[in-house]
């Protein structure tokens, strides 16, 4: 039902080079500098965004600098981190990748500020690849971002959340990164304006198929698959789809319910099974995950343009990952 | 004994579409981002920053654009607005340019988000000016900022902090981004790479005179002179130069009220007085100032390649105004 596998495989020179790359460009003078980024960074993930950015390089089969689509690959992964080291600040998290939180550890003012150095980074690898449009497309994506997690914060403990401002805080949040890291990856091999266009499709629909899946998950996965605890999401009081759709069509008859967890955030011992029975009785998991499927389908169906090759293969094979994991 | 007003005078009509790019630029349908930008953004300041970009454009009688120069203006103004709201969350600040803190008013996660947005926005006006050569030095500023509050965040409460150190401090977080100012202002402009040099090193000098100036100005200045409280530095137990100088001078004899005040942070009625006797004793307010008449010189001298005219001169001013402000 799809994997990463592939992508990985074809991709280790390309990514070798990449993490040689990050290891490089996070050093600094100041040892807190290297030390968090280093906790963050060594815990590891997939690297799936930077892994888009080569893999949209080469699926694209241009004639552009491959050296360049690394950098960016690179520049990629440090928004990446830098926004993930905000974010666990912002939402108080405890846990990341598997370990303590870099703020719990070294103090919410270093993670923002090596948050801050690891964004500036990037912009700084980024200028060594001269491609202006590029880093328009990963400055763009980093207002998008912040813009989004604006939104979530604002709007995230609301139990009127509309599904279009759900999907657009996504878009924002998750997707636009996604979205960028292919576009930059086809920028970077200097390919045709069509070609670019698909991988920035083909990205965003990934990352809206991927944030709907991890939600779903959030209501029926084990820790293992995620890496962090199902249910977190519940405990936070966060509205995301599956949420959303269980407090609509529940409606008349669990309104006291949802209003005192999530909007008042009074939580108590078994709230959370009887918000999985909701869940379970109005189909509320199942319409997300065919959200999500339909999304991946749509990514697919972008990278049509694209010639066959193994790398074209490989990304579709991540499009269904994002929907079948914890399957 | 120096101002801005000449500078201002001169730089009425840049500033006023410097403003409006800074205004248009930092909308966005989240609310709550202009709200908070426009709660820094229009307690004013000076400006100082983008003030001194288009200066120096205008002082190198380049042919470039004064438009691209207007950007970059605006963009070293998000910059530094951005590295405010992260440093009054980083050092717990209660008021910047005389207004309650922005964190303290819509919270901290707001702020570190809104910070990032105005960053993001930074390099996106900054794309537009085609300028790889700029965005490159104000990529690095960004980092080189960074890292300097990185340092002095592990090291601000040291009493064995060396001058070097110190230096290194205040090159870093406040010199920089007045380097940067001045050197993409010039690089705007299209001209020569030795007058860009001449340029960049004016803005380092000055903006180290600034600092130092600052510093002093905190053991001595009244409150309406900075915006800020005098005593401030002495308050949050932070080592700048006049205090470095202080405790180095008055060794063997004030070692434990140092060593209680600002490494144990445990400071009582009186003990702000007492540190000014001993700063006053051993001259290390004025030895401070002396350091900075030093860097105003040097930024002066570094305009001697420019052709004459009042935007040097205006610009030499401002480096007499750095040192001569409260006096």
């Amino acid at each position: 039902m799809g994997d990463v596998n592939a992508l990985v495989t074809l991709a280790k020179p390309d990514m070798a080079a990449v993490d040689a790359l990050i290891i490089e460009r996070m050093q600094s003078d100041v040892p807190v500098i290297p030390a968090l980024a280093e906790h963050l960074i060594s815990a590891g993930g997939k690297r799936l965004r930077p892994l888009l950015t080569v893999a949209s390089a080469r699926a694209c089969g241009g004639e552009g600098d491959i050296v360049a689509a690394r950098k960016l690959a690179a520049s990629v992964e440090f928004i990446h981190t830098a926004t993930l080291l905000h974010d666990d600040i912002v939402d108080s998290s405890e846990m990341r990748r598997g370990k303590v939180a870099a703020h719990l550890i070294w103090g919410a003012a270093s993670s923002v500020l090596v948050g801050d150095f690891l964004f500036a980074r990037a912009f700084e690898l980024m200028v060594e690849t001269d491609s202006i449009k590029a880093l328009g497309v990963l400055a763009t994506a980093s207002s998008v971002i912040a813009e989004g997690e604006v939104l979530q914060l604002t709007r995230s403990h609301d139990v009127n959340l509309d599904e279009d401002t759900y999907l657009q805080i996504i878009r924002a949040k998750t997707a636009e990164l996604f979205a960028a890291a292919c576009e930059t990856g086809a920028l970077g091999a200097g390919v045709s304006a069509e070609k670019v266009a698909a991988l920035r499709e083909y990205g965003m629909a990934l990352g809206i198929a991927f944030q709907l899946s991890d939600d779903a998950l959030d209501y029926g996965a084990t820790s293992e698959a995620l890496g962090k605890n199902a249910g977190d999401d519940f405990a936070e009081g966060k509205v995301t789809l599956p949420l959303l759709l269980a407090i609509e069509r529940s409606k008349g008859d669990e309104d006291a319910f949802w209003e005192r967890t999530i909007h008042r955030g009074d939580r108590k011992d078994g709230d959370f099974e009887h918000a999985l029975k909701i869940m379970r009785g109005t189909g509320a998991i199942n319409a997300t995950l065919d959200r999500a499927y339909e999304y991946a389908d749509q990514a697919k169906a972008a990278l049509a343009i694209l010639p066959d090759s193994d790398w074209r293969k490989a990304l579709e094979a991540v499009a269904d990952y994002a929907v079948s994991r914890g399957a």
